[in-house]
Formats: C-alpha cells, sequence, structure tokens
C-alpha cells in the first residue's frame, strides 16, 4: 500500500501522516514515512538546494530537474523495497506535487511535466493520494507560523515566500488533479481542527487497509 | 557563436577546446571555456554527484534528470548571458551527450530524452558540435593513462569504469546523430595525433567565425 499526501504549505500533511503511522503501528503494520524532496541519500543534497531559502537564481526548468532527479531516486532506492516487504509507504508529496507546482504554478508545459513523471516514477502510482485542501491564505498564515517556530523550517521557507496568487495556483491545480484522477485522490477538509482532519485521513486508509 | 564538443572519453575534446579557446583568445575574441555537467554553481554540485566513482546505485533516470537540471541552469544563467555580449562559448559536452549517454549508452526513451533536452536548453541549439571521432578502446586507454596520472580525474571515472561495450553503443550513438544533423556536426579524426585533432578543430571554428 503507498499512500500520498498532497496539499498546500500549511495543510497540515506531515502532521496528519505521522498521526496516520502512529495508529497505523499500533494495529501491527510495518509503516514507511518518506517525504519528497528528500526520500534517499542523494534527495537529502537536492532538498537542501530546492528549499533552502538561500538558493535563488534556480531556473524553474533546473528546479523541475531537481525534483525529477530526487523522485527517480526515492522510488527505485526506497519506495519499491519497501512496498516488496509489505511494508506501508507514506509519503509526502509526490508526483502530483510536479505536477501541481511546476505546472500550475510555475507554467512549465504540463504534457511534457506528465511525461517526465512518468520516466521518474517508473509506473508506480499511489493506491491512494490525499489532499489535504485549504485556503491558501489559511496555510499560509500556518506555514508562516511555523517557519518563525522553528529554525529549520525558516531555512526552506522558498515556497512560502511565492506570492499568494502562486498558492492559489496551486491549490486550484490540486482540485483539477483530483478530479481528473478520482480513483485514487480523496479530498480532505484540512480547514477542519487538526483532530478532525487527522480522523478523516485515517477514515480513508482504514478503509483501503480492510475494504468491506 | 555556440560551439560544443562532443565525444567518448579520452577522445581529446578538452586539450582541442583549449587550443581553440587559445587561438580565438588571440585574434581578439571573447571566450568563455566551459563545460557539463559543472558549468554553473549548481553545476558544481551536481558534477561531484554525477561523475565521483563513490556514487553508486544511481538510478539512470535520476542520472538524466541531473543532467537535465545542470543544463537548464547552465543555459540560463551562464550561456545565453554571455552568448548576449558576443563572447564565443565553447562548451564540453552538452544536449548531444545526453542522447548518447542516457539514449543510447543506458537504453532510455530516446523520444522522451529529446523533448527533455528540449526544455533543458530552451531552443538553444549549437551553431556547431565538433565530435571528435575514435575507436573506442583508443579512448579508454587514453582515459585510463590520464586518471591514473591526475588524482582529480581519478576521482571522475564513473564513466571510464563501464565496458567496451557501453563505449561502442556510445561511439554509434554520436555517428548517428552526427548523421541526423548534418547541418551543425562536424567530425572530427580524433585518432590523429593530437595537434592534427586541434588544427581540423581550427579550420572548422575558423570558417564559421569567417564565412566565405
Amino acid at each position: 500500500m503507498f499512500i500520498t499526501f498532497e496539499g498546500i504549505e500549511g495543510s497540515g500533511k506531515s502532521t496528519a501522516m505521522r498521526a496516520v503511522a502512529e495508529t497505523l503501528q499500533q494495529r501491527g503494520h510495518g509503516v514507511l514515512l518518506t517525504r519528497e524532496p528528500g526520500g534517499s541519500e542523494l534527495g537529502g543534497v537536492l532538498r537542501r538546494i530546492l528549499l533552502d531559502v538561500a538558493t535563488t537564481d534556480l531556473a524553474p526548468e533546473a528546479e523541475l530537474f531537481l525534483y525529477l532527479a530526487d523522485r527517480a531516486q526515492h522510488v527505485r532506492q526506497v519506495i519499491r523495497p519497501a512496498l516488496a516487504e509489505d511494508i506501508v509507504v507514506l509519503c509526502d508529496r509526490y508526483a502530483d506535487s510536479t505536477v501541481v507546482y511546476q505546472g500550475y504554478g510555475r507554467s512549465l508545459d504540463r504534457t511534457l511535466l506528465h511525461q517526465c513523471n512518468h520516466m521518474a516514477v517508473g509506473g508506480l502510482w499511489p493506491d491512494c493520494t490525499l489532499l489535504l485542501d485549504l485556503e491558501p491564505h489559511v496555510g499560509l498564515t500556518r506555514a508562516l507560523a511555523r517557519n518563525v517556530a522553528q529554525a529549520q523550517a525558516a531555512r526552506e521557507g522558498r515556497f512560502e515566500a511565492e506570492s499568494l496568487d502562486f498558492h492559489r495556483r496551486i491549490r486550484e491545480g490540486y482540485l483539477t488533479l483530483a478530479a481528473l484522477h478520482r480513483e485514487r485522490f480523496r479530498i480532505i477538509d484540512a480547514s477542519q481542527p487538526l483532530e478532525r482532519v487527522v480522523a478523516d485521513c485515517l477514515t480513508v486508509v482504514e478503509s483501503l487497509l480492510s475494504p468491506q
């Protein structure tokens, strides 16, 4: 079972993911929590380049290919081996993020993005994608508060620094993808209190693991 | 004027390129000598990952996207600005290397490689590509001798370590590309003594800069 978490900055993805992981582990499942960028050794190097606020003048096309390199390595070195051992893999961002951030956000050619993603994932698409949907101004307010609180997160603010309009295009992109791929997308209302968001995520994941 | 140098390891690209640069500079041209991977600040980081013999388990797809990221940044941050100032740009490897090494060498989908290259170069194709053509076993013997001689080069031996069959596919790929793009490719016989190789390169470059 391969489950990805998607959403704008501040939508609560990481928190919801950790809560889902804990619940699954308590029920005896092997769980791998991972993320993009940064899920492999190579990815760690690329994450520092991609998210560090000190990275300036990165061409949108270079940014795209760094995300794809991170993904290609992550799938082959980390995700596939875990799935082969029946471990439930929960991944914070995956191929949909590239379509949304580089396609809807940076206006790169979406057809080509899809083809590149196809090569990067090598046919591995998630069984389920939880989209934590939220108004961008709410998410950004949360993300900024977090960044002030956490020194490490503050270093990773390159996307939080984008305009509200950018983040609106991201949300629109996500909702479009969710409509196009209903077979695997589940939309979670991330404006709810966090415990409700977590509970909604758990309901979806449990229905996947124990289908009626 | 944008001129790229292509060829297998040990074909004498870098030496020929430096000799051409010196001659052009003596004649009053502004010249930029650059290379891929590694022509930009980001590229320096990526070059260490891509060519270091310590890099193992790099997925072919991840390798591809790192080269493309390097290229996208190099074109926008280094090559285009130099060309805009009428500087002659000489580049050691460019988009053709990706088609040849990742397509013919690693067997990735060549149509997709071409589309990715197209996005990476943003429409900037060389005015001329000098292909220093050589039997792979001659080139590899030279490259290995160089690697023993140079500590830094020895760290960059990831491709020299590939099989002779791999390098035969690379040469075949180059000759195929040269046949497909005769308008910009010039094949130089790199089995000649180095001074003849350099002289042949200079003849081509001079005919480009002072067309009859």
